[in-house]
């Protein structure tokens, strides 16, 4: 059965709709607030009124007519802070973020996962006590932690699970929520890396990302999906929707970590790239790139250059990516995917190419509406500032489904 | 930027609530609405008053105690009827129905396609009228008509795009919802054959169907899905989302009419399968089965009575079927497939089966949460009766984007 609502949880929500819609307008007046948001003036005045209290919005710019609606809002950054962590398999991102989404200030850490979850959970502990006492940001302006992480996990409990590839197979269930909680003193939020740079994505793209989208993120070893859909975030019934990577391009393809087989990531992930560069080389194959030592930047600028092997090998991973995409499409039908994530600055034209080919002949679509490919406005910051933003989302966002009495 | 809500809106979307409530929980009193909604007990009684008023609930049996709330309250299905139609490659399914999704009457009727667009639609106005008037329900009771079929389509404003695998390719873009609408002076709602399903399993499904679920709708030449998402359908961005029968199983696979290759469709479809059957008796296969007027309905009898070819091709187009679900899951982290169409009912054991086994090996989330396979509670009639219940979905469901001040 459904739940209903009530007028306390509808004044929550307008007012997230209205923080909403100062934050995505950044210097937008209380008339158009109301114009956007169906909102009555009077209503959109009250809840102003509120955040002007709470001094998580400020207004500036006297209009020349004098009239007092026309002046403008913006968040103010200043008035929260987060503090946000993307694990990946061999290092850690960090940012401390204002609640506009501006980075304040960045570090990033290698991971030894030979130390296991609870090392990594005092490492990240320790970095974020250092990040913030540098910044000089007052302690108690800081509202929150945010963890981004590969799944499969348990984000209400943040609760990482198996086949999860990190920090080995001996970990059946890392309650790391729990753990960062107890030493951190904050609110910790653990999610998806790829939901979270979606979160972060919208959090900071203002009016360039209003729209419902696919982040497609891409770690060095997997790639995941975080989704709007109808301007919320989708997490699915168990929090793990978005998995993109685990898509089946092959039934009968190589053996993923993940118990399938022909998985998305093993043809299209940065890893899969070297590994597959790394045996042509060691075939003979001519190219300007080293065998050893070889990073996934050096393909990029190879790409660039002309190198043909680096050339064949990145426009093979984007058809498969490209084909992942086109059943995403026709599954959720989607108008715009972004693509991001630490990996994808080096090679994203390539991969927009190639993945705009295939739309324009495979999707079933096309002759209904195009679907825009777009790089992430974070860029190499995607995932900390997603994770950042995990904390403002949660306090601040409008979700239609909070106004639900039953959860 | 997102959209208010205000109290208007609020109130419709509780009375759908309590609507809904009503018909999940068929013979649920005021006091258990009130819980299960998390409404008050003077908002419940409220609207079921204003219910009972308008006709759409009845109350029925006195509690022994003799207190009033206790009464019992069901959708009261003759209040309104619907006809529904599933237009399918060959043939059409009628169905009249009640409010509550009780079938009044049936029909079928074999599609000459060569007569166009039109020509159907002129097929489809005689039949509807010649199944209401036979079934002696009273015209002003007939709240609308629904239309199921495969897309791609724009479901808002009822028309059918290329390259719709229907009425040939001399159709550019089909405006039938203004057409049916014309001939018939009722509503029209057109939607996509799974969607539809989708949504009368739901409205039929009471208890069983009222968590969020995919349900995979097979046609004689294709394999679409609906999606319940957060309690709510979910049409996507140009309302097609679904079409799990143009997922990519192997980009290098056959051609597909959708212009993209290794479909899943081409692989489990009903229609691939007879002619994968047809080849392999044509090269003198052992086999209990026909070579002329093979129909999918032996294929599934001979199976269940062992026959090996059949059994070998059901299993493959299971295997098939499980590896794009394998994908639908780790992207829309789903709980409960609901596998239906009027071919489901010969061969739904084998697909359970097949299925389960390729989701307890390969599904990234095994070690969070099963998911669950089951076949439609509609049966054969889920395609008609979905199209009838896109109608009273409409008028009566509550459906949280409706509470949005700005569409």
């Amino acid at each position: 059965m459904q739940s209903g609502t009530n007028l306390p949880r509808v004044r929550d929500y307008n007012q997230g709709v209205v923080l909403d819609a100062i934050r995505v307008g950044s210097g937008i007046s209380r008339v158009e607030i109301a114009e956007h948001t169906g909102l009555t003036a009077q209503t959109v005045s009250n809840i102003v009124r509120r955040l002007l209290d709470e001094g998580l919005v400020i207004e500036d710019g006297v209009d020349p007519s004098g009239r007092k609606p026309r002046v403008k809002l913006w968040l103010n950054s200043g008035a929260r802070y987060a503090v946000g962590a993307l694990l990946d398999r061999d290092e850690i991102f960090m940012a401390l973020v204002g609640l506009d989404g501006r980075i304040l200030a960045r570090a990033h850490r290698p991971v030894d996962q030979q130390q296991g979850a609870m090392g990594v959970v005092s490492q990240i502990v320790l970095a974020t006590d250092l990040l913030v006492s540098e910044s000089g940001v007052p302690r108690n302006k800081l509202v929150g932690f945010g963890l981004g992480c590969p799944g499969p996990m348990d984000h209400d409990k943040g609760v990482l699970y198996e086949p999860l590839d990190l920090f080995g197979l001996n970990w059946h269930a890392v309650e790391i929520k729990e753990a960062l909680q107890q030493q951190m003193g904050v609110p910790v939020i653990v999610d998806n890396d790829a939901t979270a740079a979606a979160i972060g994505e919208r959090w900071l793209g203002g009016r360039q990302r209003s729209r419902n989208f696919a982040f497609v993120f891409m770690g060095i070893g997997g790639i995941g999906a975080g989704f709007f859909i109808e301007n919320q975030i989708y997490r699915g019934d168990t929090t793990n929707a978005g998995e993109i990577g685990h898509m089946t391009l092959n039934p009968e393809g190589p053996e993923c970590f993940c118990g399938s087989r022909g998985c998305l990531e093993l043809y299209s992930a940065p890893s899969s790239l070297l590994k597959t560069i790394r045996q042509r080389l060691q075939q003979g194959e001519k190219s300007s790139l080293p065998l050893a030592g070889l990073t996934f930047a050096q393909v990029g600028q190879a790409a660039q250059e002309g190198d043909q092997l680096a050339l064949e090998v990145i426009q093979n991973s984007a058809r498969m990516l490209g084909f992942g995409l086109i059943s995403l499409v026709n599954l959720l039908d989607l108008r715009l995917i972004v693509l991001g994530g630490r990996y994808m600055g080096y090679v994203a034209p390539f991969y927009q190419a190639e993945i705009q080919k295939i739309f324009n002949q495979r999707l079933l679509t096309r002759n209904v509406r195009g679907v825009d490919i777009e790089t992430s406005i974070a860029g190499e910051d995607a995932g900390a500032v997603g994770a950042a933003s995990l904390v403002f989302h949660e306090l601040f966002s409008a979700r239609l489904t909070e106004l639900r009495l039953v959860p």
